[in-house]
């Protein structure tokens, strides 16, 4: 396309380390470190997501007719927008999960080695429903304006990065759980053959830890999202996201529901062990 | 799509206003508030693409073939992402101006009447292959750390993100020109009809704001780019970009070519006021 003669240029003066790798194992540490630098992210695109205002005819079926397209534009351009990451080869990193799997065309670039660290039954987990569900049911209603400005297309952008970073984070939980079975299987297994689900949760909980996020992530809404001017740092205590929402997002949704991801790994790790298939349906 | 039963109720219980009305004439100082806004959405996508090392098999023609298309992955990503776009009616805004323009789709949306603020001939000024050519040879070598970690899709679409952003950035010098110009007309028109654009140039320049512009997008890198901890603001000072590359980009590219921009609009105008197309050939 444009320009495109220009690239190989700056591949070639400032791309010193090119060669494939695939990325390092995860383990608990790793894992943290990402889970924090993914809360920037979330807070980011919430931000980017409140410079619209509702926005409703972007979720409205009544409002477009596109043509061969049943659904609202929300539908148009999270699912188009999907299948053609897709084919762009999103969905090779286990890290990512789409909203709507159905008919997703498949990866046509070459398959980049990633870790395979996760078992297959346990990269299988996906709660994207139950994310759709709460997100535009309880979550955008709490931090977006009232009103219509005409930006459908940006509306419905905006709804997918801050989905897909919300749905990168819940599904972490299974690099999470892997991490810490395999760095402490001793711990775990005889939860997982005592069919010990309330242990098992206590064992993945650590109430500081997550205490201190949902104070972080308040921290990180009052830091991101002020007004920064030269004279100061916070205009008025105002800021473009309130920062009550964020630590209310991650102590009642995002911090449960990862941890109902690692549960559920821990429980569909037992297929492997061939410990007791029926405890999987028990608590699954 | 899944769940969109739901989004009605979404609609009615939280949209007290949806009556569509077009976005309020621009002022001088609505212009001047949007472009510190965009401050915030340029440096936050900076910031996500820094996430990201080079991954320079995204801009490698010979790393993918994808049947039926000719061109790298961004290639690929950023055309299909701007046909589907386009559908979804995001070139309707003034505001916004594609990358890849040739056959783009036209929009199936109801047409939403964004406010015709500026002259025909301003709407259609487009600096994307400048912003294009700028941002891959000189930019992106510039905050992105080399190396290769198999995310190329997710490369490329924080590249358009960013793109996107500088680009509405830029092109926002059309909004800025003619409310300035509807602001004091008595000041522009004898210098459009003067042919003098050193003193056109100027009459567009405060070198007092344009200081204040660049350091303010410097502390901004700096308290976005932090590491936020419950204990201090600024880990070491290292940020994520940066932040003397964000005072560059505005003071070398943003800055200059948003007045570029704005001149290119203003002469224009004079083929509205019917003055010297002559004029017009001659400093466009």
């Amino acid at each position: 396309m444009m320009l495109r003669f220009l690239l190989p240029l700056v591949v070639l003066a400032s791309c010193k380390e090119s060669n494939k790798m695939a990325k390092a194992q995860y383990t608990v540490d790793s894992a943290r470190a990402s889970l924090v630098r993914q809360e920037d992210t979330i807070i980011f695109a919430l931000i980017e997501r409140a410079r619209f205002p509702l926005n409703s005819p972007t979720y409205n079926q009544s409002y477009t007719s596109i043509p061969q397209f049943q659904g609202s534009l929300l539908d148009f351009v999270i699912s188009n927008t999907e299948a053609m990451q897709s084919k762009a080869g999103r969905y090779i990193n286990p890290e990512e999960n789409p909203f709507i799997p159905t008919n997703l065309p498949p990866s046509v670039v070459p398959r980049y080695p990633f870790s395979q660290f996760l078992h297959p039954a346990a990269a299988l987990i996906n709660m994207n429903k139950e994310i759709w569900k709460l997100y535009f049911n309880e979550l955008l209603p709490m931090f977006v304006a009232s009103g219509d400005d005409g930006n459908y297309a940006q509306t419905a952008v905006t709804d997918l990065m801050l989905l897909q970073a919300i749905s990168r984070r819940i599904h972490y939980g299974k690099f999470v759980a892997e991490a810490k079975f395999r760095e402490a299987p001793q711990g775990y297994e005889p939860l997982i053959r005592g069919r010990d689900r309330e242990a098992l949760m206590k064992l993945l909980t650590s109430v500081r830890v997550e205490e201190m996020v949902v104070k972080r992530v308040e921290k990180k809404a009052m830091v991101f999202g002020q007004e920064v001017s030269l004279d100061h740092d916070v205009k008025g205590g105002t800021y473009k996201v309130d920062p009550s929402v964020v630590s209310l997002l991650y102590q009642k949704w995002l911090i449960p529901l990862t941890k109902t991801v690692e549960s559920r790994r821990e429980c569909r790790k037992i297929k492997t062990l061939n410990y007791n298939p029926s405890f999987v349906k028990r608590i699954d």
